[in-house]
């Protein structure tokens, strides 16, 4: 695309469209080959994945990241740049392993789940009971007493598959599980797992839970289903600590005539502490920071306030979020809008508009000549925006979604393989450009979508 | 392709092409027919894979295999079922990690590569040295003394990249390094890395190397890339021992006419110690076990005899293959053929036949009529046979490479990402109808391709 320039894009959708949205606003069109030109989101992508390296909520990485974030905005030029406490949960991973040992010995891949417990300082040793899902656990419920529980679900989708992560142990450990397995939550999987938050129900034995490689959970059931009885060691030191403060790093490019109406644009600083959150969600830190920095320069300057927040505390909890809603109080109804990339960098497909359906109308009508930025599949529609500025939209704040592509996004999600190198740069550009859009085509008009 | 049955197949390949193959034979039909019903060949692969696990050369794993590849021919119903001794190089893996220390420490996912020296006893740490391919490392030899080079190619298929796996260790310590990373040699990477074998140059420091994940590899080489000068330890227990004995497995189906001719089938039993061998090449071992066992029950005895070897070592120097040639000097004249299967489970293609062009033509001649189970893809032509099958063909006997789609082979080649959920049950049925129609089309004819 950067190779036509967006002029004759734009030229060619409306020509081949006779669309009725305002194709000819200059502002508009340099802003967005200004944006899919700007080495500037690719280069700090890397620096945050590569010399930074993951960043764990509480960990050493989320300490540097911390002070990654508010050196970029300080130096991007934002007007002013600050970080606001946020009280979070702390969790260590520790070493950990698990090791089939009989009836022939072999080592698993595995990786602990978010706030899990560990082992108590020595393994635990059980045989394993395998099942394919849900109702088939309940069918057998009774033989899971001592056992080591493995869940080897199907992929159907984050949303159903997601549940056996969040759930499983406390379903296993009801009926006397002493540890938990799960098959990784991925839509493909090349030899690595997948880890991610699971929760203990109030009342059950908090047992010990991990997720196994696709490989090696599709291998454990297989054997069982063979008429084998494969014993599996457990090690994890995982442990959780009393809570600690982290930080949500803000920057706010100051507006020329509005500047107490903010539009919001964020993404979570924090990652899993495997691979080194490219996707999971380095990517939407430097969208928004990318995006927000194309109007520092004074020429560029909005009637409105950009606001950058990089939220703490994504994964493990999302406290960042509803400490940015606390401390903000008095602004609630200045935020014209809070929007958040957390699903990864793919092609662009659009925006997705937590509101009452009239102002999503109006947002669709006042996006509409972004669209210029993926003819094909552009949408602006009803639906969710992000974990962490959730909270401000129960607050009635417009909650904006960055929506992509999503067919890859969970093969490297919370793995090993979430890293720089599976970022196609000309699809990042492509979604800075977008987010510049609606940064350019709220924060700037007198009149705000749907009146508000 | 099951559910219509191959002769409703031919009938419109037939007529949609008016090829002139004998498209009417009935024994033919009835053979593919049972072959793509027959699950044998992917129940064994789920048996070998899952219950027998890894099979290196020398290793717990591999001396399971021969006692279950021997047991198998047997129940199969073979006439003859016996092992010939091979002499074996053996190296073991021992523990092995490497963590980068500076200016970040993070662990790094690494595999030894098989035959690489140990760091005898302990950790080496060196400043990484990272070059994307020879051309670099040759401009910045000078720079090697001390460090621990790191060799980042990008993927440019098997051929071309696995040279930087066999030969980057001495290259590298002609110049002074003190041990040799490189990225995986993998098509795709999803966060694990891919072993194989290196070979040492005589008269240079046997120094030791090891795969990193694409994901890591290039991290560290963008690392120094943005001026910084990473850090790594690296700990390998590898060793290379006194050669042992390992066993091939053979089993013979006696020729009912032309005993003494022999068709020979094949697949390496061996593996690599990362995930079970599955595509790598338990899917040849069970390929050429089950297109050959459809030959056992007596109406279908053929002319000549059909012999299956089981390879040992074709991973770790192919002594295996060499083995049989030199057991079987007075039978060489004797086979007709020996086709090896040996790059994974995919959509059939054809047959390659690594003879004179002659009896090239020959072979696509008289397997035409098995055109049918892949219409679109299938074709027979003049190229290698397998590592194993090699030593025969050098003595004159024709070899035969069992082709498949290799798009994704690479993959999972070498990685714990070579497991049995990875084969296509349909696609293995489909593998084992061209193998048994290749059987029957040659030994059963009292003319053989070519006329020899």
């Amino acid at each position: 695309m950067h190779k036509f320039g967006i002029a004759l894009i734009w030229a060619l959708v409306y020509l081949a469209t006779s669309a009725s949205f305002a194709g000819s606003d200059p502002v508009l069109t340099q802003l967005l080959d200004d944006a899919l030109a700007d080495p500037y989101a690719y280069d700090k992508l890397g620096e945050l994945c590569d010399t930074v390296g993951h960043r764990l909520t509480g960990s050493p990485g989320m300490k540097r990241a911390i002070v990654w974030g508010e050196r970029s905005l300080q130096e991007a030029g934002f007007d002013s740049v600050w970080t606001e406490p946020v009280t979070v949960p702390y969790w260590t991973r520790g070493e950990e392993w698990a090791r089939c040992v009989a009836p022939l010995d072999f080592p698993l891949d595995m990786v602990g789940l978010g706030q899990s417990e560990g082992t108590g300082g020595q393994p635990i040793e059980a045989e394993i009971m395998a099942v394919a899902d849900w109702e088939e656990f309940e069918a057998r419920k009774d033989e899971a007493a001592g056992k080591i529980v493995l869940f080897n679900p199907p992929w159907e989708g984050y949303g159903t598959t997601v549940k056996y992560r969040v759930n499983a142990a406390s379903v296993a450990a009801e009926y006397g599980a002493v540890g938990c397995l799960i098959r990784s939550v991925a839509s493909a999987s090349l030899g690595a797992p997948h880890t991610g938050m699971m929760k203990y129900k109030e009342g059950i034995p908090r047992i010990p839970i991990a997720a196994l490689t696709v490989e090696d959970a599709g291998r454990l059931h297989r054997m069982t289903l063979r008429g084998l009885k494969p014993r599996v060691q457990l090690s994890m030191e995982a442990a959780n600590h009393d809570s600690v403060t982290s930080y949500n790093v803000i920057g706010d490019i100051r507006g020329s005539e509005l500047p107490d109406e903010i539009v919001l644009v964020s993404g979570h600083l924090d990652s899993w502490d495997v691979g080194t959150g490219a996707h999971d969600d380095g990517a939407g830190v430097v969208l928004a920071m990318a995006a927000a920095k194309l109007f520092v320069q004074p020429e560029r300057r909005l009637r409105r306030t950009v606001r950058v927040v990089l939220f703490t505390c994504e994964e493990t909890g999302g406290t960042g979020g509803k400490a940015y809603r606390k401390a903000h109080k008095a602004e609630w109804s200045n935020h014209i809008f809070a929007m958040e990339s957390d699903g990864g960098n793919a092609a662009l497909h659009g925006f997705s508009v937590d509101a009452d359906s009239t102002i999503v109308a109006a947002y669709a009508e006042r996006l509409a000549p972004l669209a210029v930025l993926a003819p094909e599949e552009w949408r602006v529609f009803k639906g969710g925006s992000g974990t962490d500025v959730n909270p401000l939209v129960k607050q009635g704040v417009t909650g904006i979604g960055h929506q992509v592509d999503h067919t890859h996004y969970f093969d490297v999600h919370h793995s090993r393989a979430d890293t720089f190198e599976k970022i196609d740069p000309d699809e990042l550009s492509q979604n800075v450009a977008a987010i510049a859009g609606l940064i350019y085509l709220i924060a700037d008009n007198p009149v705000t979508p749907g009146g508000h």
